[in-house]
């Protein structure tokens, strides 16, 4: 049996589309210049990494060696102590960042998860189907935590474990909240029964790579990081990697024990693919290749700032940001080059395939639409 | 720059062990025919299908109009109402399992969710991540719930909404759950306020082509239903499809839209390759296609229990089951084929690439080794 002809053609037809379409989008933050051809054989078998990488499994056709390479490495980045890290890559950053919630339930029944208004809309989705109480925090101009109002906030709360979901990166500005000031709040409140759970999506592939660098990662007070692997490093499929610590990861194990299941990741079944990209990706940049691309982002956002503002456009970015915000654009201009806008503002994204001539084109269109 | 020979050299072992490992197993419910060398060039492009896959999106990048035909296709082989169906291509199994959970906790907050002790473990994960109420029902010994003690534990609960899991296809025995006898029960009761969710993660893509058809689907009272698509189907990446009542997830929707998000999947970030793996898969067999490769497994399976009931093996199945169910095997043999054994029971799968020449591989072994 094979595909008729109409089939055939509608599928030659969608390639043309897709390309177009990757070929324009400067408005959202997932790297474009992979090449993964040389994993292609791959496609043949039926990987599947169930279960958790670290526990043998019966079931033999998985990535699961190269998968626990890559969480060293990440682990690494993320400056986690030697031996007590855990992790696993996820179908992207919002698991990771149910994982981190889900862990922190289990090891604070009773806490109150604090997040910002910036915060990403999947992490009310997450807090709703976890049943965890929640109270949002307002934001700064910028898109980071309104710092006092967290500490009115714990002060009202002192009796309840504190749950902080800090973004180290929001969706709109790519602004990070500082774990060193959400952890001076929380020892001035002596709240000893807290956990920190960063959302590192973006900047969790570009802040280990940029001087003087973020407070975000585990030496800095988290207990668990989100990062997508389709935003910095560039995947064909949606994924993730999440990090947490070892000794929490054994409690909540213990938690579930009596389910009768070693199994701490949450879907069971899991993509054998990602894990390979993801290690070939690190391979093949290694730590150099990796600070270059970030180096590269940071040039053309500077670069697409100062353009901007010469147009005589109010536009800013946030301290190392590869994110330029600037007043909403016209709707064509949005629509040819997939900009997201909200609130009256547009943002623009230098991932590490946007080049000085994609700027070019786009301030030419910005200038002829005055 | 480049991955290092070393590197290279590895990747090329790791592919023939993949290749030997996947040409060697019988114990897993998964199609290993699959070849989707066809869709190769969409590899190259950051394919997402971000959010609903029924609603608008600026992001382009997508092959969500053909998880539409997909969603489609299926909720016609589940009998779902002409314009009352809703779903998505999810990562697997196990969250559609979880999608169908969340949605009847949703309708009904304080229902209890009774499910056999069969089950599969993913689901207790789930229930505990969803923070349900839930009572295990005694299994029969083929591995189907005990409708007896089903019966007599509602009694008890009458005044609470009930929220049952059935399974269409247990992972040992592939025993079905009849929705059909549940349903009585409910009726017999007066449990008015009832969910069903049918996890048909191997037999929702075996059942609706085999006559008598099991009860177990929109049309027999399920409320939604989750299947595998690397399963039945055949796919390098782990995926599913989760089919609903439209009414119900509308009514799901508003109660998350006060987090302002219209999005009713689990994950923001979706894959954008497995919908078109099942697409390309449902065009190229078409129903008689999919039916031929039904028939073909019931076949080796009947072909399979026969040989080892002739061979003294105590074998058996379940009605129309493609699991061939024996005493445990020698731990040699179970490793060579990669069987599952649990409780003194060895299983045998005979998924649509299995042929007969290994069926009698695999006995010449069973025979060699007494």
């Amino acid at each position: 049996m094979d595909l008729e002809q109409a089939d055939r053609d509608r599928l030659n037809r969608f390639l043309d589309t897709i390309r177009d379409r990757t070929g324009s989008f400067l408005g959202y933050p997932v790297s474009k210049d992979f090449d993964y051809k040389d994993l292609f054989e791959f496609f043949k078998y039926p990987l599947n990494n169930l279960g958790d990488p670290f526990t043998p499994s019966t079931w033999k056709v998985d990535t699961r060696e190269f998968e626990r390479e890559v969480i060293s490495f990440m682990a690494g980045l993320f400056r986690a102590e030697d031996d007590n890290f855990w992790g696993y890559v996820t179908n992207g950053g919002s698991e990771g960042n149910l994982y981190g919630l889900y862990l922190a339930r289990e090891l604070y029944p009773k806490g109150v998860v604090y997040y910002s208004q910036d915060t990403h809309y999947s992490v009310s989705k997450n807090l709703h189907l976890l049943n965890m109480r929640h109270i949002m925090i307002r934001s700064l101009a910028n898109g980071e935590m309104d710092y006092g109002d967290l500490l009115e906030t714990l002060k009202i709360h002192r009796d309840k474990p504190a749950i902080i979901f800090a973004n180290i990166g929001t969706t709109m500005t790519e602004a990070k909240d500082d774990l060193i000031k959400i952890n001076a709040i929380l020892q001035e409140l002596v709240i000893t029964e807290h956990y920190i759970h960063s959302d590192a999506a973006l900047c969790g592939g570009l802040a280990p790579f940029i001087e003087p660098r973020a407070a975000f990662d585990l030496a800095d007070g988290a207990d668990s990081i989100s990062v997508s692997g389709h935003k910095s490093f560039g995947s064909p499929i949606p994924c993730g990697i999440l990090i947490a610590k070892k000794d929490n990861v054994a409690r909540i194990a213990r938690s579930i024990a009596y389910i009768g299941s070693l199994d701490t990741t949450i879907t069971g079944s899991r993509n054998g693919l990602t894990p390979l990209f993801l290690w070939y990706t690190i391979k093949k940049l290694g730590m150099n290749g990796l600070k270059k691309r970030v180096m590269h982002s940071l040039d053309i956002a500077e670069y697409t700032e100062k353009r901007l503002i010469d147009a005589g456009i109010n536009a800013w970015r946030n301290e190392n940001a590869i994110t330029v915000v600037f007043p909403q654009v016209p709707a064509g201009i949005r629509e040819k080059w997939q900009l997201a806008t909200a609130d009256g503002k547009t943002h623009l994204i230098c991932m590490p395939n946007v080049h000085k001539d994609q700027i070019d084109e786009f301030l030419y269109d910005i200038n002829n639409s005055r």
